[in-house]
């Protein structure tokens, strides 16, 4: 039987959403004011479930110091104080929340082994929040 | 890959749960004071989920303005500020969070096209909520 | 040395409104949909702080079971689950957020003595809160 | 068309992290300070999910006021104000919170039947939570 | 016998954190990772408080409506979506939360006149807040 | 003009109340299930606020970095993670969140410096909170 451990993270980055492949014009209007040229900022709150059989010598699914370390080394330092739009990974893509998400779930499961990852939540505020998860893979 | 996007809205509404369908005495016995006469309200929080690829050109899987007029139009101004027992969908049905929760979830499914409905989450207060996903529609 | 002690409890309410000293146009113009007929609702929050020296035989400033009895019985009984335009308290005046928190500091202050009440606090919404405390009532 | 109803609960305990399958220093190692012999604690929230159609007498999944009698006798007076080394449920297993969401899940599944439990998530602090779903026992 | 009145509001802003009163290696010993040439940005909460007498008319310290559309054109707009390094208000001073937070109680001291201010409070993040208020100015 | 900067930090404890000023059956009845003989326990989360004019230099009331290295060595390692009746601060006063929020101002009072401590308070539960300021100390 599986349990889920869920752990939240926060940090602060900014960014502007401008695409290459479009237009200025249609830039403005698809992303409106986050198209503004100096940028804007958000506090996000990342949630990284791992999901697994609870170990019976240590009551655990996997030790959170473990995925402390991980999340803080690979995402937090990353991502945490910098703006977006000047990473490597946002010179093709767009640092809109989606991607954002899709990229700390790909450092997630490549780089993390101690428990499998489920799921990643990234809010980008209190009402908006966006979701990559394994079950997503495939069609249902 | 599938991203999921979930937004929240709030809107205040006053309901009494009373079921043509039983007597007065059941009625108070399965509702208590939910049963008062003239009703009660509640700050209810939404929480609309869509689920879909990732648009290469604009890095969302929708643009979120399109689903904050959707909702705006047939779902805050239908219910906000509103005594549900009043309304069209609430004369047949008791307006319960259940049923004011599977009432949105139609409303989305029959109008948004933007990008897939998934999923709707209804709080009624801190302590409770409800949801409706396509997922619930197959037997498990 | 005073400490002060803040406790939180959480009613449902309706209400409409409407006051008997405006003509509807004024009443419509002034409330906007919050004077719609059949009225709508909140899950109010309400926080009671009382203040004064601890206790050096308990370490309490005075004990929350008294507390927590008196605005149950006082206060969550009156108004939990209730159309505050029917009450006796509200016949001349408006059920706005500010009247309901001067009724209830106005209850805690005559019938609540293990210890001074000193200011209450009334949310309406996560978005709108409503204060009264002993020290309004003399000009700073 | 299935409806998902949950609810929140909260209540305090203390547990000490120690297992009697490691060495003691392979417990310092593991816990860190958890393993402190005095213990500490914690103010746990618990939602619990049900999941069934939506009975058209009540326009409800089950009675909220059947689940929080439940709940109530069965977990809450069972862990509240509890230090969790010293129960039963605890003599042979660490109580971590995987541990403890497994044991409230057993109680739930074993007990209530109004309505299926589908899912128990149980938050240790605001950054760590634990679940254990009926969807957690076969591999997918 | 005066009322509070307490609205809340949310922005998203970037900033970078750079005295020109002090050399690039004091900026970077005491700003740290905000002191980053790119910058970075936040979700800001902005609780305004008024205070005043109820009208008894209206039963209101003063319409919200009239709050927020302030606040909207002369706080929102201004800072909403905005580098703050690139306006007006801070050329000359840092874009600290301590000087935002100050420049907007200047803006509803001076322009806001339906009812008093009386503080202002601003999030940073969930973890940092900074408040102005009239009470501020005197010693005490 | 003075700035008030807030910082929340959260730390976990566990603890008894029983007062040797007491005798047993009266520890039982004013502390309930909190005078349980193997102790429960909590997530605290202080807010420490201190107050004063805001440097020109550099934008700030004080540093928080100050701020938080003085909380984590002073307060949070030596509260968190401990059974708080087995503290030297705790060996003759009940160990009452009212008397732990003392403790703590008193903490800061005496040995941080960088800013005038104005308040702490205290959360032992989102629904109970404690306080003590400088404002306190003289009779209103």
């Amino acid at each position: 039987m599986k349990a889920h451990l869920t752990r939240r993270y926060t940090f602060s980055a900014s960014h502007r959403l401008h695409s290459a492949k479009m237009s200025d014009e249609e830039n403005r209007r698809v992303y409106g004011k986050c198209n503004n040229p100096y940028g804007h900022g958000h506090n996000y709150a990342l949630e990284v479930t791992v999901a697994g059989p609870v170990d019976p010598r240590t009551g655990m699914v996997c030790n959170i110091v473990d995925l402390d370390g991980f999340v803080e080394r690979e995402v937090l330092e990353r991502f945490g104080h910098e703006n977006l739009n000047e990473l490597p990974a946002f010179q093709a893509a767009v640092p809109t929340s989606e991607n954002l998400c899709a990229e700390i779930f790909s450092l997630l499961r490549a780089g993390f082994h101690a428990a499998p990852v489920e799921k990643v939540r990234l809010e980008e505020t209190m009402l908006n929040s966006f979701e990559y998860s394994d079950k997503g893979e495939v069609p249902r």
